[in-house]
């Protein structure tokens, strides 16, 4: 625990959630279980809800009013590092994307009968929800270029469009879809978020695209949909008509702070296992990999490196507790970017210290190798990120990057 | 192609070659074909090795008395990497590991009545092979510690051992398995290298190894093999007994060639689908990513790279061409991990730019980024080869780093 | 200013320090001043220590008993940072290496008189002092080799030696020099602090060290020493006999986190000259290199950098606070690294920006970029630092990587 | 010497060239030699500069009229690598910078009374010459920004400017001053090159700007210039009017051959320098830095780099004898960058493997670590190769990146 972050109740819960998780969720870590589709695992995971229930864990991060412990993000941040700590974690306590991100929107800007009908049951874990926004035929670093359109006609919209990478769809309860609204309005107010039960007639999962070679189903997979003439109730638009865009800038930055973190469980378990396997595999008699150089400057780096980040993504966590996520945001891009690179790199060097085994899905490193390498890309690729930080800073000496457009 | 080592022969053959992958080939890189195992696809590709026969490219790289062109191994590193640009052409012009590597072996040194039985159809494509060597127990970068004994039995040996990453073993026609003839002889002169035909009693798959989540089949796999009791006849041994490493070490010279061109064409064909990406990818109206200078960054960055790699891997091939592998031990070692390293930033690059899709099957970049970050592992660690290196300059300085030994 | 390790009074200090520094100390980096030996400048500066003393800002590390604030470690990081800003405000602050480490040990371990002689006309900044440590024949990596010898003789000690990096010897009252007094004791025992004041006879100077080109002179200099039957009253012991390691190491802790702090200021002043020329240096009409993705990506690296490091540094100064140094042995040779590197990172970016005048005197850079390489080095060269930290790390593990000696 | 581009004479060249730098240069490498101004060692230089004619050595650079060898270029370039591996040594064999350029500008293009009386001694190495392009107030990396100019009046030309970077004015005995001279032509076609004599009147050496703390002088050093209504014949131009760029250009690309083999010299030199150390320097008994995998590790990649490097150079030399510059004008580009940047990883690997000594002028690193920090930013930063390498190569794929201008 990183003490100068640590609370009262942090001190308490953190050692129970990472009993919870090396004893009921390391177990699950079998070559088989890493190796086919989350449908195959999930049963066995909907039954280790049931311990996190009993233990007393489940919705940590809801309000008080929903049965949570109203955690600060910075105290949330720390259990979702722990909870990363097992590819499977986040699902067990029903923390995992999307659905963390549109339990929290729902909360703020959901009516009331949305509420009760959709966010009621996402909180107790028996269904599963999608959210749908990026479109193939449009850079994701541009996110306010979009073709989907919801066009009113009596008291409903209808929705048309093309999306992808639309995750957990396969299996999901409904969608909250990103549409052009209000085609006339400036460019950053034109959309909104309408929640689409699945089912409704028009929409289709057209694939679970195969990723790293993996289509992947249920919980893990990424959608490519299809909405065709698809037709919503007006009320099931989440917050103000034209806000969409505003919302989803909103659910950026605790969202950044939910990836980063788990970012640096991940490190923190690969790191682990790197060492446990430097003490124990021996290269010739006598000598183990943890006697070679090379492999201690992995560690001394993957080290400090972990430190460093865990340290600059807690600091923007408290940052956005004490004043909200706009105020920081350069701290937000920062943490992306440099977080995103430093889980790979020692992801990287964890895998290189097993050798062979590295390679396998055996050990749960090719996991992470292949799943986390959209982190440089998702939720605003390293090169967005840097660019929009850096423009911000020099705009702070007075230079304005976008004069020229 | 390099005019530095281009040669007559060459110049005709290359644009032949590279028309052909291009033309039958490329146009297999589906998303399907990119993510179902081999066995789906190899029906269509041993349709394609009628081709190459049709278009007198068949087995170019045997001897001429089979009906080869005698090609030097500088020339044949060339066609390599031009094959390497599909993951399907070496496998169609049946020069794919560990096949190519076998059939070297056995010119040299088989006695006739393997040719006969076994090279010969290995020549024709008719059957594969494999090769077993690496042992799970034993860590892979000092493969002198080896578990697997062959015992002398009347007329025959009787081998036992655990191996595993014996690759292409299913669907193999025979294994070439290595083990411990003679215990008390010198570390390096313990093995033989004993060919074993698949379906001799005792000979179990135990299983493709899941390799970053895929078990894969048939040629695209990684077995783990147990040998319990198996006899073979000792007439089934390659080259002298107790030679096992020598010739290991003597297939590692051109092998090291075959993979490192390999690795140049993947890295040439990703900076190809980062161009084209660059081209035409928009991010907002009037502007691509080519445009942007991080984007520019990564196409200098990696054509300055795969330029010198390529440079540095046909030297080495011409010089094991004039003076042998033994002469030029420290390019040999020095190839493998500064080309391997090379192509796997290229790949990488060639994935950030393309975004989400990147990480898809839908274009080829995933496929190389999970098959491919093996080759800093396989056929000597980064870490092996740097450290071998440097020992053997430092050797030239007066130093022997292994005295304290 | 970090706000987690903000406190009351850095609050009311560090805008009035770093106004000083902008002030008084900015002015002063003329290309002559940063060209010229330290001499030359030095009359300039012991005139601006006349305004701090006058501005109340003299002896902020000092306890309270000698006018000081007790500062925590924290907090007096904090301070060197801004400091670091300009090279010359260490040394106006009297706060410079190696007098402040001097100052620190002598509190704590000189005897009274020495104090009284030596230690207060420190403090007042009416003499400088040096370390004399280093010795040319034996690789710093491993400091408790030395040949430098202190023989008892009635009352005195008899010192011979060869010494070298003896930093700021030139112009010195005094020496305190490590030397071996109990040679048959355990290696770590063999060795002792003795102050020698300068000119006793046998003490030779033998040069200034030309460093990068320049020998330099006076605080600004690294002296190569002799001492050839240098005799000394044995009260000049500082500490007890046998205990100069243990000595050092605790000067270590505390250095160390003035030493990084220093590097986190030159990395911050770098960075702010780096956006500023960015912002004003014109490419092309209405084009500046603040535009360009290049310079913005070395921006945004460099801003996620020194604030990830700075917090870094930070947790480890409270760390020491809270449980001395000896308790996050790990911690101080992480930071040491991890700082040194980032430093010299961004040092070079701002260098590259500033294109042919980065290399000039006419800014400070390349003062930087000299005189700071030696950062990786001194105190523990990077090598050192990272395979002690991942053998610390490995221990824990279960591994003793250096049972084998 | 590189196989692949070696030819007779150098076979024989080449180790007389590294004897004589060897026996007659290296043990010029003292401190004090190091440390001085280039003035105080120039005297023994010129006295070696009648070696090398002794020894026939010299003007190997020059037509065969003008008692060269006719040299390819990329024969010249390897006899530049081994004079780099001595700071001195170009200079000795009179084939330094600037001068080399000069003189193969001035064969090609100056008219015969400016050959006979400039071209000639500078040849036999009795004057030095110097060339005056870049200017502060305008960016390097967009030479055709110019504000210095030369106005017809009469007979002569009447140029007004202010230079920087007018590498060894200091006693040179001409300047070529690049001027416009048609300011209403393209910006391409509006500069001319035209020759100076030093003590003109108007011509003023402001000063030898202080470089990394050094102003250094005579060839070593880098001036300020002013040209206040400095006349001179219409004669002294040097190529048609207008063609200052064009010539400039042309100038590049062999240029760019001797600096990056200058810079691969470098390299070498300072890897053998860090192997010898690396063998001797002990770091406890019976244990050398050689033996630390860390210092393996640097051995190893440099050695791949430099061999990857030169390849890479001597590849465009080649290309350039054969097809000229502006044929392989990304190559040129590419090389530029990657040599660079190699030479100084290697640099800086080398001095951090002789510690604290790597930092003193008591060896060379801590020279080429300052005066060769400038080899990524002079004829062009690495920014604008690669960008210029990059729109190149997108040109190739349809895309012109200059398109918005």
């Amino acid at each position: 625990m990183e003490t100068l972050f640590a609370t009262e109740r942090l001190r308490t819960l953190l050692p129970r959630i990472q009993e919870f998780v090396e004893t009921e969720l390391y177990p699950l870590e079998t070559t088989e279980n890493l190796t086919r589709d989350f449908s195959y695992i999930e049963p066995v995971l909907l039954e280790k809800r049931k311990l996190v229930k009993q233990a007393g864990l489940w919705g940590l991060h809801l309000p008080e009013a929903d049965g949570g412990l109203a955690l600060t993000l910075c105290e949330f941040g720390q259990i979702s590092e722990v909870l990363a700590r097992s590819p499977f974690a986040h699902f067990v306590f029903n923390t995992q994307a999307p659905d963390i991100g549109n339990t929290e929107l729902m909360h703020q800007y959901a009516p009331e009968p949305l509420k009760e009908r959709y966010l009621r049951p996402l909180m107790e874990g028996t269904v599963r929800s999608c959210f749908s926004m990026t479109e193939p035929e449009f850079a994701g670093s541009n996110p306010t270029r979009m073709g989907t359109t919801a066009v009113k006609d009596g008291e409903d919209y209808i929705i048309n469009g093309h999306k992808w990478f639309t995750s957990s769809a396969d299996g999901a309860a409904f969608i909250i879809v990103m549409a052009v609204t209000n085609p006339e309005a400036a460019r950053h107010k034109q959309a909104s978020q309408i929640l689409v039960p699945m089912g409704t007639p028009g929409v289709t999962l057209v694939r679970n695209i195969p990723i790293m070679g993996h289509a992947g189903d249920s919980w893990a997979s990424h959608a490519e949909m299809r909405y065709e003439n698809v037709r919503v109730p007006q009320a099931n638009l989440i917050g103000p008509e034209g806000a969409g865009f505003l919302l989803a800038q909103e659910r950026l930055g605790p969202g950044r702070i939910h990836h980063c973190m788990r970012f640096i469980g991940i490190a923190e378990r690969s790191f682990e296992l790197m060492c446990r396997y430097a003490v124990s595999r021996e290269l010739e008699e006598g000598t183990v990999l943890g006697d070679k150089q090379f492999v201690q400057g992995f560690i001394a780096d993957s080290r400090a490196e972990i430190d460093a980040a865990r340290l600059l993504v807690l600091r923007t966590a408290r940052h956005i507790d004490e004043q909200g996520a706009a105020a920081v945001r350069d701290e937000v891009s920062m943490i992306k970017f440099f977080t995103a690179n430093m889980m790979l790199r020692v992801v990287d060097r964890a895998i290189q210290v097993h050798g062979a085994l590295g390679m396998t899905s055996d050990i749960l490193l090719s996991y992470w190798y292949t799943h986390e390498r959209a982190a440089r890309i998702y939720d605003g690729a390293d090169e967005v990120h840097k660019s929009a930080l850096a423009r911000n800073i020099l705009k702070g000496y007075g230079l304005d990057v976008k004069r020229k457009k």
